[in-house]
């Protein structure tokens, strides 16, 4: 069973304070996936059929206003290396805050930085490779990615979001399972979470978006992808971590029908 | 013209005392560096044929003593991923060092830790993807890798060395031009420096290795290596750096007679 499991940047950072770690959040984050058996190990010596939980974070209070400031987008690159590096590099703070609470929980976590490993074509089309990915969970570690700034074709270097990520690996890894944990209990229409998502369309009017006018991300967007992917997506809140690890379908599970 | 440069884990460190950078030594290289025109950038949009300059550096007293304290070599790994990460988090500080000094040069200098992307096989196959290398220099960044440590199959992690990066990437890049810069001017028989090596048989008695004895490294095993490469690799000191980026060929140059 491989899991990606997203921590979005709200539940790991304070987004009212620039590069300020929400410790408590992040310790609770950690204690539930060290309490989850998430064991990773090959099912079979030879076959890259591995199992385990892969770790992505976004950036919260760290890459945003970064990346805003160098007007850096996923679209809208720079060539200005300093820029570049303090995107990063706030980051890689971050990461570092997330690989230390892992592991003062015993998870045997380590950092993947995209920027070592990932790029684009000029057309965007995004690379990750992911065999490092899949050697580290059959050696039974917790790989944990981030949002990032990577180099593109023709555009310097643009923002690899967390989200993109999550998608990627899933679909490289054939992933069994994918959890997005934010600050919401799920997909909401009005105050309600919804169970379960099948088909866009029956969505669209409560994420406020339709085919035609949802290009700038957010719910919706996010929605979308998933419904793409083969693996089933559950969207929930920081209180449904650990049920989520411990295999059950909390918040909204995203899963077209086939 | 593509270069890739090695610099020494000596060169760059105080070798007598743990975790010391050796400022002068690295901005002195950083300068030498920054003075050359290493321009990057795509002889033609559309292919994988770039310029520019890869730089790579070795340990020195950052990395070594943690891998020899965890019994990590390169063939030899650990699942402890405290240790892991103590070999890792030294190297990534030498690393944010070297990036820095080019930084404060001028020098568009981004990092790319090989733990982020490469593995290897349970054979002891590496895999570095050098693609996301590829756009950096296209970009007219300059990627700085490092000896670090590695996923590998069956074994947990080992030590991937500064020397094994030059000559994956430069055979991957189809480099145009190897150098490696450590202290000592060039492959020594007795005082003199060797001005070419084209066979192996030549200098194995000046290096003191024959084929059946020599498996343990050191500059025989590097110069059978560069044998190896269809890129000419010249081995040089500090003093001679500013003239390898020149295009001269200081020290010993090392190109198989074809």
């Amino acid at each position: 069973m491989t899991t990606v499991l997203k921590l979005g940047g709200s539940v790991v950072t304070d987004k009212s304070e620039p590069e300020t770690v929400d410790r408590e959040a992040l310790d609770d984050a950690a204690a539930a996936i060290a309490a989850a058996d998430t064991t990773g190990g090959s099912d079979a010596v030879g076959t890259a059929d591995s199992d385990g939980l892969v770790v992505v974070h976004g950036g919260g209070s760290f890459g945003h206003h970064h990346a805003a400031a160098h007007g850096v987008t996923d679209t809208e690159g720079t060539h200005d290396v300093e820029g570049v590096l303090a995107i990063h590099d706030a980051m890689r703070e971050l990461n570092d805050a997330v690989v230390g609470a892992l592991q003062d929980r015993d998870v045997p976590a380590l950092p993947v930085h995209p920027l070592s490993t990932a790029h684009r074509d000029s057309a965007g089309e995004t690379t990750l490779p992911s065999e490092q990915v899949e050697t580290m969970l059959a050696e039974e570690f917790v790989p944990v990615l981030h949002g990032d700034v990577i180099a593109q074709s023709n555009e310097g270097a643009t923002v690899l979001s967390g989200d993109e990520i999550v998608t990627l690996l899933a679909r490289q890894l054939a992933a069994d399972r994918v959890g997005l944990c934010s600050t919401v209990p799920g997909v909401l229409d009005a105050d309600e979470v919804i169970d379960r998502i099948e088909r866009f369309e029956a969505v669209a009017d409560a994420l406020g978006a339709s085919d035609a006018t949802d290009v700038t991300g957010g719910m919706a967007a996010k929605v979308r992808e998933l419904l793409d992917l083969d693996t089933p997506a559950s969207i929930f809140g920081p209180a449904d971590l650990a049920a989520f690890l411990a295999g059950e379908q909390p918040g909204t599970l995203v899963q077209r029908r086939r």
